[in-house]
């Protein structure tokens, strides 16, 4: 069969366009080889043309001007590696207007707008692939749209944030505290310079809100994720949940109930240490699905960095070149907002284990009244361990494994505990999450 | 969009065949809301019409007549169930030149016939889908052929039989000798009551030949894997390896160095405890691979049972549905076997380290015998554990680490230990493969 070329237009040459570029230039021939399509660069467009890069592009290629790219017919995809929610939507949306397939990375910009990018890619008869908005390097998107597709899923499990996963792995295996473990997260280049969006959970909600769309077939927005990030970690709450039994990871979860009702969190969660998930450390990711056919699968890989998302962009841009692309996202039928808005679980209401850390004033009667607490508002106690020797403040630490309980009424508890006067300071609670185990 | 329906004739109702009826029968609702595609049972034939299946077939599709299914114009795929090489082959050839997409998980067959088959599908201008023949219901076909096409493939390590994986892991975890295992494996379903392909490699090498092909992208054939299988294995090496810190795994083994030569093995292997592939038990799989721009990616899954490799073909169906199949089918380019018979390693050549465990007389001049040995066929000795107390007729155990070595080497030290006077009866030799460890 004779070669089929395939000319890419690159918006935004940061390190992901570069990756990007890169694999093009590099691998043409072998990809040619083993597809039979011939990627070739058209332009690559960013405001910035100056600066060195750690790829050297074919003349004349590099250009600040996105109507070159636009106004190029010979240009089948367009690549939006801007990042950001502004420009880039427009860049999109002019791409997708332009008669262009578009292939992208940018979770931020999917989770926030994506149902109306969506929309003008169905209405320009073209397709938006994202491969490598989530989990960077590993196949996760087409694994959940096409390989598991005769699955109803039921639930996902994700490490879906390198920058987190290198921090907590760190503050687990070194016994460092939160801010020398991001110090060293951002001189190993793991961690940005404002590393904000990532530790606060903001990207993984962005990852979860994408992969839980296509898991669950539900239009899903970030307000429907509860978030809580891992900033207020401390090595003492790992190393009492460790002596549990217990590893801390921040989890993006979605899962699904009989009625069809989601409930999607994503908060730093206590796994038991035998858990595949448990295993996985520093920069890497891995997501645990469950399907009704299937059962348990894993997928794991590292979740960023400049060649493994340029591995998913790239493998985005020859499924599209292929006509694959328009026609999986032609055929990926989305339950409409106004049916979903009711299909989504309160965190409220959401139940589960927790780990809770109160600092009890050396004085008869502590246990009492702080067990008072938590039985008022049904909660049951599983485990605890009050170490010997004090914590600060001449007080001792206590840690509480409480059986399953609705989040609403450990809210209620959390707000009395603070008050109580032979406890001090706010007591910290983290969730134990009873990953389901798929064995003979 | 309006549905689309999708008319799917099953050739073969035994185990998987009634997986893929009970998915197509109950999930058509939820697939058609996912993707638009209604699928449709057109016939199911079987040569047995008569015995009970798990699933209840609508009125009088069932039928003992290929050529209802063959002959039947509104049905667009054909799925092959039958098993074996025989009468599988000669109905995928006719559903090919009926015009039909093939769906399959016949693995034997492909491995065996595969580029006869291939050519059928392309000069039919229609495709052979195989999603469940390696893997089960992990995505791993579509993940190596579109998800990482970007890559070069460098390396492949899968655990891709789950009878031997079950039989190693109770071998493992509760010192059972072989037959025990078996035996309990045939007893929980997971071998067959001829576990003969499974134990001795066969089975492994079949899906070997099949994910190298489109790993490496060369025409593979069964003879270019070097097999051995797992009946030889006792739990007493098991416990020895274990104690110098491996885990022994029956490993498929794909290598392609920068020439492009490529080495291709399934044989037990010990890898080191703190891999990922060492926690892989029971009847899971798990496939690690090294792509040139991602770096490691792992996939873990259910490699066998009724409903993952149902799901692994329903999701082919929709996929041949949708029209993607038979142009990522088109676009699969494999160098052919004139140019690929060259650049398979040799098993001589291959390199690895050894556990050789031999049993010495207990008499003076032993070591310095069996060590001459080796030293004259270069094998330099990295450790070694002779335990006291007495192994069978008065010897002693004696395990042997190597440094890494030829094969060929190997085998002609393994000839000359065999027949020195001062060891009893033949070393055991098992390969120690390094998985390389993609870090930060």
């Amino acid at each position: 069969m004779a070669e089929k070329q395939v000319r890419v237009g690159l918006a935004g040459f940061g390190t992901i366009g570069c990756g990007v570029a890169k694999l093009i230039l590099e691998e043409a021939e072998s990809i040619a080889a083993k597809t039979g399509l011939r990627l070739e660069l058209g332009c690559v467009v960013d405001t910035d043309t100056e600066s060195a890069r750690p790829v050297k592009l074919p003349k004349s290629i590099l250009t600040n001007d996105i109507n070159r790219l636009l106004n190029d017919d010979t240009i089948q995809i367009g690549v939006e590696l801007i990042g950001g929610t502004d420009a880039a939507k427009d860049v999109q949306l002019k791409m997708l207007d332009a008669g262009k397939d578009v292939v992208t990375a940018n979770k931020a910009l999917l989770a926030e707008h994506g149902n109306e990018l969506y929309e003008a890619a169905h209405r320009n008869g073209r397709c938006i692939a994202f491969e490598g908005s989530c989990g960077g390097g590993i196949p996760i998107i087409s694994a959940i749209r096409t390989g598991l597709v005769a699955n109803n899923i039921t639930a996902m499990y994700g490490i879906v944030n390198g920058t987190c996963n290198y921090i907590l792995s760190e503050m687990t295996s070194k016994g460092e505290g939160f801010s020398e473990a991001l110090a060293q997260a951002q001189n190993k280049g793991y961690a940005e310079a404002d590393p904000t969006l990532d530790i606060n959970g903001g990207d993984s909600a962005h990852k979860l809100a994408i992969l839980a769309s296509i898991a669950f077939g539900y239009e899903i927005t970030l307000e429907d994720i509860f978030v809580e990030g891992i900033e207020s970690v401390s090595k003492a709450d790992i190393r009492y949940g460790g002596e549990m039994g217990y590893i801390l990871k921040l989890l993006a979860i979605g899962q699904k109930d009989k009625e069809g009702k989601v409930s999607l969190c994503v908060y730093p969660s206590f796994i038991a240490k035998d858990n595949p998930l448990a295993r996985v450390n520093g920069p890497f990711n891995a997501i645990s699905i469950f399907g009704s056919a299937v059962g348990q699968v894993m997928y794991y890989g590292r979740g960023a960095g400049m060649m493994p998302t340029a591995s998913a962009v790239v493998a985005d841009i020859i499924d599209a070149a292929l006509g694959n692309s328009v026609t999986t996202f032609r055929h990926l039928h989305l339950k409409p907002r106004s049916e979903t808005e009711l299909l989504i679980e309160k965190i409220g209401n959401c139940v589960s284990r927790f780990y809770i850390k109160v600092l009890a004033k050396n004085q008869p009667g502590v246990v009492a009244k702080y067990s008072k607490v938590l039985g008022d508002h049904d909660i049951s106690i599983s485990g605890a361990l009050q170490h010997e020797g004090a914590g600060p403040n001449n007080t001792v630490p206590v840690v509480i494994i409480t059986h399953s309980v609705q989040q609403k009424n450990m809210t209620a508890a959390l707000v009395e505990l603070a008050e109580l006067d032979v406890l001090s300071g706010r007591p910290v609670c983290i969730r134990i999450v009873d990953i389901p185990e798929d064995k003979d």
